[in-house]
This record gives C-alpha cells, sequence and structure tokens, in this order.
C-alpha cells in the first residue's frame, strides 16, 4: 500500500468529500454519524468494558455552584474585543493571525517575491507566539501596539478581556436557578464520587467513565469521553501495568521542548516510567491504553506522540500532564489529554459542601497518633457567641496541626485564642471555653482523599485526524480518492454492488441483504446504472472496505465476489464463505490475507471508470 | 415463572432498588447507563441498521427562526401559576391535584372511611380532567373557582398562564443569536431533507434517525429516538408490510374511546391497516416494529397497547396517530408516539427559508396539465411598486389555482386586480403590468413535498417502564427482589464468584475473567466474603442474567457452574462451553433450554441466604 503516499494529501479535497458526503452544515450526516457511532462503541469496549470502569450519565445542566466551585466560572475563558461601534466581537488570537496575515500580503504584492518566505517566518512566529501563550498581559500590550482595528470597517476596537466560554442557561420553570450548560463530563463524576465508591464496595482504585456532548462557545459539536481513575496518592502503581510496558512510544517530554527542540525522544512506555520521565505506572498504562485504541480506530502511529506539558502551562496542582497529539495539515493537534490532577478536585468539591469525599482503608498494622485535638466547651459556646458560634466553632476544627500547635501555646501563653474569623471578624476565645492539647490515639484506618488521573478525550478531533491520516487519492486517478478507515469503525461493512439491472439478478440482492442483516453486518446496495468501477469509488471515499459483487454467474453457482477497497484485490466465494470472511476481518481483527485464505483470488482487468 | 407474581409489586421497593443501585440524584449511576447504552444500542440495530435508516446527529442548539417556524416557540407550553409575593413558581395541574389530595385527606379524617372511595374516584375523575384537557380556558375558570393558593404560605397565587418549556440560551460568543436547546432531534432531520434527499441518490421513501438528549424544563434528563421517515403521499405503502401483517396487537382506538370504553381491540396490524383503522400500511409497518422492538428490551406483552389520538387531540395537519402506552403504577404512560404528520414540517421550513423541499419524481407517462399561470412585466412592476415590488409579486406567485382562476375573472372585468398584500396594504395592479391565463404544459416529472411519518421515543419512560414490569420478588422471600432485564440489554451479563477466598481459587478468577473480556461479554466479579446466596441476590436485584461459580472442582478439572437469574437454575460444564452458551442466549436469541442442553444439569440445596 506503498501507493498512498504517490499523491500529495490535498486538505481541499479532503474537504470536499467530507462536505459533500460526511456532514451537513454544522452536522453530521448519515457516514459521520455511523462513523462517531461506531468510535463510541469501540471507545466503550476498550475502556469500560475491557477496564471494568463505572459508566455515567450525568446532567448536562450544572448549577453555577458547581462550576464556581470548580474553576470555570473564573477561568474558563477566551480573550475577545468587542467593537464599540457596530457592536462585533473578535477572539482576539484570531484576529491577529486574520489583520497581519492581510498585511503581509498586501505588502509582500508591494515588494516582490523575495522578502516572502521571511516574512512568512516572521509572522507564523508572531501568530504562534500569541496564540501559545494565550494572550497573557504581555501579549495584550504588544496586541494593542499593532493597532488592530475591526477588519471590515476599520473601525477601533477595545482592548481584548476574557469572556466565558460556557453557555449560560436558567434551570427551573421560573429560571430560578442560574446555570451553564456543562463544559465537560469531568464535574458530574467528581460530585458523584462517593456514590460510586459506594457501587464498587468501597475498593479503590476504581475509575468512572462518561461519553457526552459538552459546550463551548464556538464549537457547536464537541462530544467527550473522559474517564476519572481515582486513585490512592501513596500507591500508583497499575495491576495491569505489565502487559503493556514494553509499547514503543514517540514522546516529546518538556526537558526537549524547554530546549527550544521538536525532536521526538522513542522509547518504551516501561521506560519512559522507570526513568521517572512518565510521574507514575497508573499514568504510564493509560497513556499505552490510549496509544493502543488511537491506532485500533485508524489513526496513523507516525503521526501521534505524546506531548508533556511544560511546567507553566500545567495547573499548579497537577503532577504530570500529557497530551495525546496528532499531526495533521493543521500542525499537531492536542486530542487526548492524560493529567495526574492529584486531589485537587475531590478536594475542592469537599470544601465547598463540607460532604467528605475520601476514602478509608483498613490498615495493616495499627498505628498509634499523636495530633493536637480541639475541645470546645458547646454549652458556653453558644451563649458567649450566639449567632457566630459556628463559624467560630468551624474556624477551630478546620485549622491545620501546625496552626493548633500555635494556638495552643497562645491559649497556654495568653489564657486565650485572638482570630479574625471569616464572615464573623476579630474574636476572642478565652481558655475556659476551649481546650487544644495533644491526644495519642490508635488508628486503625487510613483516611485520604483519592488522586484523579484523567485521561480526557476530544472525539471530534480525534475523528478529524483519523480523516487526514485514512485519506489518499489512487496514483493512477488523483480524483479517486480513498479513505482507508479500519473496517470495525467504518460506518458502512459493505456495498452490495449487481453488475447490471437484469431481471435475473434482482432477486439475488434480496438474498444477499437478509444474508448480511443476519449476520449484523452493516451494508448499502447500490444498484444505480452506473458503472462498477464509478459505483466503487463512490464508496471508497466513503471508507466502505468491502464490496459484495453479484454478477451472471451468482445466478448459475450462487457465488459472489468480494473486493477489499485498499488494494482493490478480488476473491471469490460462497455467499455464506464471503460473509463469514467479512465478519471475521471486521470484529475479530483477522487481516484481509488470513480471512480471505481459503477463498480463490479472482483476477479481473483494470477497474473501469 | 409463575412465581413471578406472587408478590405484589411494591413501587416503593422498587424506588429503593432504583435509588441505591441504579441512579443518583440527578444522574444514572453505572447499571442505569449500562441498561441505557444497550437500549440504545438495540434500537440502533433494530431500526438504523435493519431498515437501512439515515442516522443524523444535529446540533443541540437550534436558533430562534427554526423553533419559531416548528411552533415551538408558540405552542410548546405549559401552564403554570405564579406567587407573587414569594415569587415562586407552580406547574397548575400538580398544584391542582396536591391540593385537592391535601384537603381531601382532611375531609376524610373529618368524615371517617365510608366516603372515602366516593370522594377519590371524584378527585381522581377531576384531576385526569384537568390533566388531560391541559388546562384550557374552561379548566382554567374552573381553577380559579377552587381557590387554590401557595400550599406552602396560603398566599394568593396569579392566575395560570403559559410558560414555554424550552431552555434558552445565546449562540455565539457575544450571544448575538438567539436560541434554544432543542426540545426535539426532529427540526435537525428536516433542516437536512435536502442533503439526506442527495445522500440517499434522490429515491423515495427514505427515513432519517437521530439519538439524543432533548431538553424541557423539569425533565433533567430526556433521552429521545426519533425517526422521519418520508414519503410519497400518493403511495403509503410498505415493501416490508407483509413480514408484520400477522402480528397481533392490543389497540385502543378512538371510536372506542369516544364512546367511554377503556376496552381494548386484539387484531393483526394487517387488519388494522386493511380496515382502515390505521390510516395505511408505512404507519402500520412502524407501529409493528416498534411493537417488536419493546418486547426485545423487555417490555411485558400484557401491558402494552397502542391508543389512537382523538381528533380533538392530535394536530390538525396529522392524518393519524397512535401512542405506544406502557402500564405502570402511574396508569397507562404514553412512551412512544407514531404519527402521520403530513405535508406540515417540510412545508412550513420551506416557506419560511424559500428553499423548496420537495421530490422530483419522473413520470411514467408525461402527463397534459392546463394550470393558471401569473406572467408579470417585471420591467413595469419595479418603477410603479418600487420597494413593494418583491412583495406584490410574491403575492401574486403565492397564489393556489383557484384564487388564480378569481383574479382572472377579475383581470377580465375590471381591468386591474385590487389586493390587500401582506407587510404592504391594499394595492392595485393593472392589466398592463400581469397577465393571468391558462397555459397547457407537458409535464415529465411530478413534484411533490413527502409526507412524513414519525416514530419518537422517548427512552427515559421506555427504561423506567421495564424496570416496572421486570421487578419483582421472590415469593419464599419477599426482600430478595429480582430485576428480570433480558441477557441482551442487561448492563452486566455474568457475575464471577469465587466460593470462598481460597488460594486455589484466585488464579481461576483470573482466567474466567480474561475468557469472558475475549469473549466481549461484559461481566463483574464479587470476591467479597459475602454467601455465595447473598452475593447472588445482589446482582439479582440489578438484573445480572447469569452467575459463574467458581469451586474447588473448578481446581481438580477446570468446570465451572453457570446460574441462571429468574429460575435459580444451574448447569456444569468446562469454562469455554460455559461462555459460548452465555453468547448463544444473550446475544442470538437461543433459550436458555436451548443454549445449555449439552451442559449438565447442577442440583444444590437451596440457595443460601
Amino acid at each position: 500500500m506503498s501507493s498512498k503516499a504517490a499523491v500529495p494529501f490535498s486538505r481541499d479535497a479532503l474537504e470536499q468529500v467530507l462536505k459533500r458526503r460526511v456532514s451537513g452544515l454544522y452536522d453530521y450526516g448519515p457516514p459521520g454519524c455511523g462513523f462517531q457511532a461506531n468510535i463510541v462503541d469501540t471507545w466503550r469496549k476498550h475502556f469500560i468494558l475491557e477496564e471494568d470502569m463505572l459508566e455515567v450519565d450525568t446532567t448536562m445542566l450544572t448549577p453555577y455552584e458547581v462550576l464556581k466551585t470548580s474553576g470555570h466560572v473564573d477561568k474558563f475563558t477566551d480573550w475577545m474585543c468587542k467593537d464599540l461601534k457596530t457592536g462585533e466581537i473578535f477572539r482576539a488570537d484570531h484576529l491577529v493571525e486574520e489583520v497581519l496575515e492581510a498585511r503581509l500580503k498586501g505588502d509582500k504584492a508591494a515588494r516582490g517575491q523575495q522578502v516572502e518566505e521571511k516574512d512568512d517566518k516572521k509572522r507564523k512566529k508572531k501568530v504562534k507566539e500569541i496564540k501559545n501563550v494565550k494572550l497573557e498581559d504581555a501579549v495584550v500590550a504588544e496586541y494593542e501596539s499593532h493597532d488592530i482595528t475591526n477588519p471590515a470597517t476599520g473601525g477601533k476596537l477595545e482592548p481584548p478581556v476574557e469572556f466565558n466560554l460556557m453557555f449560560d442557561t436558567a434551570i427551573g420553570p421560573s429560571g430560578q436557578l442560574k446555570g451553564y450548560l456543562r463544559p465537560e463530563t469531568a464535574q458530574g463524576q467528581f460530585l458523584n464520587f462517593a456514590k460510586l465508591l459506594e457501587f464498587n464496595n468501597e475498593k479503590m482504585p476504581f475509575a468512572s467513565a462518561a461519553i457526552g456532548k459538552s459546550f463551548r462557545n464556538e464549537i457547536s459539536l464537541f462530544l467527550m469521553a473522559e474517564i476519572e481513575h481515582f486513585v490512592d496518592p501513596e500507591d500508583k502503581s497499575h495491576p495491569r501495568f505489565a502487559e503493556v510496558k514494553d509499547l514503543k512510544l514517540k514522546f516529546l517530554p518538556k526537558d526537549v521542548q524547554e530546549a527550544g527542540s521538536n525532536t521526538l525522544v522513542e522509547k518504551t512506555i516501561g521506560e519512559a516510567v522507570s526513568t521517572g520521565m512518565v510521574d507514575n505506572e497508573t499514568l504510564g498504562y493509560f497513556i499505552a491504553r490510549i496509544y493502543q485504541f488511537l491506532i485500533k480506530i485508524g489513526v496513523d502511529s507516525n503521526r501521534c506522540r505524546f506531548r508533556q506539558h511544560l511546567s507553566n502551562e500545567m495547573a499548579h496542582y497537577a503532577s504530570d500532564c500529557w497530551d495525546a497529539e496528532l499531526e495533521t495539515s493543521y500542525g499537531w493537534v492536542e486530542c487526548v489529554g492524560c493529567a495526574d490532577r492529584s486531589a485537587y478536585d475531590l478536594s475542592v468539591h469537599s470544601a465547598r459542601t463540607n460532604e467528605k469525599l475520601v476514602v478509608r482503608k483498613p490498615l495493616d498494622q495499627p498505628r498509634t497518633v499523636n495530633n493536637f485535638e480541639v475541645d470546645i466547651d458547646k454549652k458556653k459556646f453558644g451563649p458567649k457567641f450566639r449567632k457566630d458560634a459556628g463559624a467560630v466553632t468551624k474556624f477551630l476544627t478546620d485549622r491545620t496541626q501546625c496552626e493548633l500547635e500555635d494556638l495552643a501555646k497562645e491559649l497556654a501563653d495568653t489564657g486565650k485564642i485572638s482570630a479574625d474569623v471569616p464572615n464573623v471578624g476579630q474574636v476572642e476565645v478565652p481558655a475556659e471555653l476551649v481546650k487544644i492539647e495533644r491526644v495519642e490515639r490508635t488508628e486503625h484506618v487510613r483516611e485520604f482523599t483519592p488522586n484523579v488521573i484523567e485521561p480526557s478525550f476530544g472525539l471530534g478531533r480525534i475523528i478529524y485526524s483519523i480523516f487526514e491520516h485514512s485519506f489518499w487519492a489512487r496514483p493512477e486517478d488523483k480524483d479517486r480518492s480513498v479513505l482507508s478507515l479500519p473496517p470495525l469503525v467504518a460506518p458502512t461493512k459493505v456495498l452490495v454492488v449487481p453488475l447490471s439491472s437484469h431481471a435475473d439478478l434482482t432477486p439475488l440482492v434480496g438474498k444477499i441483504t437478509s444474508a448480511l442483516r443476519k449476520a449484523q453486518v452493516p451494508f448499502k446496495v447500490d444498484d444505480s446504472s452506473a458503472s462498477i468501477g464509478k459505483r466503487y469509488a463512490r464508496n471508497d471515499e466513503l471508507g466502505t472496505p468491502f464490496g459484495i459483487t453479484i454478477d451472471f454467474d451468482t445466478v448459475k453457482d450462487g457465488s459472489v465476489t468480494l473486493r477489499e477497497r485498499d488494494s482493490t484485490k478480488q476473491v471469490r466465494g460462497s455467499l455464506d464463505d464471503i460473509v463469514k470472511a467479512v465478519k471475521a476481518i471486521t470484529y475479530d481483527g483477522v487481516s484481509w490475507t488470513e480471512g480471505t485464505s481459503s477463498l480463490t483470488p479472482f483476477e479481473t482487468v483494470t477497474e473501469e471508470k
């Protein structure tokens, strides 16, 4: 299949096919939709069933409080500029790119071709800079220095400000409850943590998973699949790591990037973890499983890399993060994130709701601890602090061991505690109302907040990348494009093609379609008057891997021809044997050669056009 | 399995199980989610693959204009009452029910038990009346006469008004475009009609289908699956009707309802169509296929009926409509609608967008038509009507044949046309600017707007009904509940149970789970210290159809025991044979008796508790 590379990739040609055949204006048409359904099905089998995860289907309407707690209300933003006169709003990074590009074109025309290349590099560098650093303050200043105006009217624009990317909506018939359409599925999983742990018989580690639409402004179709793997922070080993440790992957670690290089490091995931490049076994296990999934559904292994986040792009709480990036004509596109988010998510929700989101694990050996404890005299506390009694109590019981040590000292030294209590103000607690002392206890149970390892898939981007990786043109005719989707995920598996509309062939179509239907193999019939070659070509570009041809020999002996899309090889056999071969190649991962070894090779002259 | 009816159904007991084991607060937990995924998968195979439908995945954010055109903005409402003082809002029908119920309870307590039954009937009749007629004007008056107040505060409420049930949101970064979260998937399919017709090589009839979340206030989880079958209004036969015509169904036709009866009519779908009770073959075909689907996924055939819409509850444009209703403890619940919507949907969108949504079908024989045609003198029209020229032209070209006949007469009699043109006002068109005459033409093509037959599934309601239909308690212990989900859709197919935690058994668990994983059979392991009986009981209530037990004989000869959930029957055999039996029963529709005929029956003493 080296022929696949003979005609250079054309994004225009792919977009033609996608627009014409796969998608509607905002929507997936039938082939895109079938492909997406198969990707989701494969994801579910590869992760949820194979790894015994707990799937949840959480609400799309998320109350304000939840997303305030998670940080989305404050930080889930893009920089936008407003034209005060027309009211139009522009995404700042897109606008810079567009305006600089237009100016360069003008300059080029004036100065001739010689400077083009240098300018192009300069512009690309500038645009990249602006996009990559997310228009932070320094860039905003730079932005202004370029005097960017409304490209249509030339009107003055306001300086860029952050706009939140979430869709807001009101929940309940009178809109009492402010909320958002979820920007991700993760929060729904964190909120259900206690219930999921109970469902899992309190056993750790375990993972939950959710597949569903999420909503971000400017992205109309955004299907995500997210896993939240909850793990003991003191033990991030993985029982099945040995099964993947010899898998070789291409990495772009942070030290290489920081040295200004893009050179990929190829090593096994086992080495990556043992050398500490990847933080821990569980993170490494998921990196390997993500890779296996991507290859299974049609990603080109040569155009898949794992890029580590730099320290400054990673959230402060995360301990390590790798993105699976796929190479497309747009560059390397981030398609799957795989982060160790430490205890952050469960901690913030727990702090907000006062619900303990912890795991209690019996200790092999009981252990003795000697901690400061707070003992409040509630009878006296109420009359003294009245309505503030709760807030003062919470303030005292929320202190860390270090803070308690200081308070104990203050109490011993001054006979009282002076504190600035939130929502109350300066307060004095006299020694007769509170004791803070070291107490020795024997613990049989260790209590901890699980860490979260989160593989998060943007299925739409993966689907687009696979289209690019699978799309090629036949060298003998570059207008005949082919989408080499793996049979497992191709929307239609078989095209049934009667040689002609002759009355003798029509009943055979029914016989073959009912055999395929019984075998649950998705098929289409093309009994149009177009030539066989043309009918196959139409389905090659939709990614249909097999064709079954009915001809006059079929009338005589019941045999049919099976054609393979990429090689256009053909074999002949009985209908039963052909269907069996299609099923084995499609669903059991058998190769074409192996699956058709008992069938008769069938030679034709070159396919008609 | 007559034992299933021995313990009366308890909704409380079912709700306990659902809350504890299946769902979270607003969300589906793992078993509910797995069940839902299997229902969707079965739906996709039963309808989309089997019937060769075109699946689409359309946007959830629908612009205002689309839903204004479809009628949702004006008519998709519920009656609500507002408490002006507190700002609370109540659904009017729920409130009446609640308040009347509370009052009756008070009355009962005062007057003793004798009147209870009569009152109950009266109340139920009243509530039913109010709910069924959707609080139309007459009922609103009645509502006021009952002096309904805020049940919590006793405060006065505003009279009921209609609230729209859709969630509104703004589309685009600055919220320029007003829109709604889709209340159904249908509109997205209508908007893509032209593209779908092209994709189907202009062939009729064809169907599109969409599965996805829809949003209606007060319903947080609302998964729909909708089919739009586009058909020639002059030919509503169906090529596969013969395959289903002998299927016997329970009908509640409109004449029976109008006579005040609830008696079901049992007949084949063939008779229902041939007698004209069901309007046409295609509608009848879908009714039959809906029934087959419901039975396949676990609906009790004795608690499924098809109720015809009364003339006054059906939209004015619909020619016939049947609801599949399932009987639950809440009464008969509408779960699937199946309506012949005539040409309404495509006509309104076409009128709004001026895009022709029609099919052109070559005629077998050319035909001569003699129609009135409008011939406008555009050169004179512009100067005469200036900015109104377009509106006046549209007015004239939009007239029906009857209207044109009248206008032609007016033109001949008076030398002009006087007309009230929308958005323009009274206009006079003199005869020298327009001709209206009969023209004879030969047509080779018939152009028509397809009719739409729409089966629309509320999957959440179906799922709940199946839980009720499948839920029973073992007569020997009514606390041991069982959810008899069909193996095909049960979230987990097999529970793997090692007899004890003995070290000899542990490696066998791994052997069995990898065999099941390889066979792609979803399973769970329960190696807790609970008794075998208790472990099975826990999974009986989750609907897991099979159990595989590992004991000390497994160590010796590799054989395992397979247990069936409903009968608690057991058989014994090699691991391979047991897995083969599980696959055949689950996925190929083979019965337990047939699937285990070559295995050895295995007798145990009564299961331990």
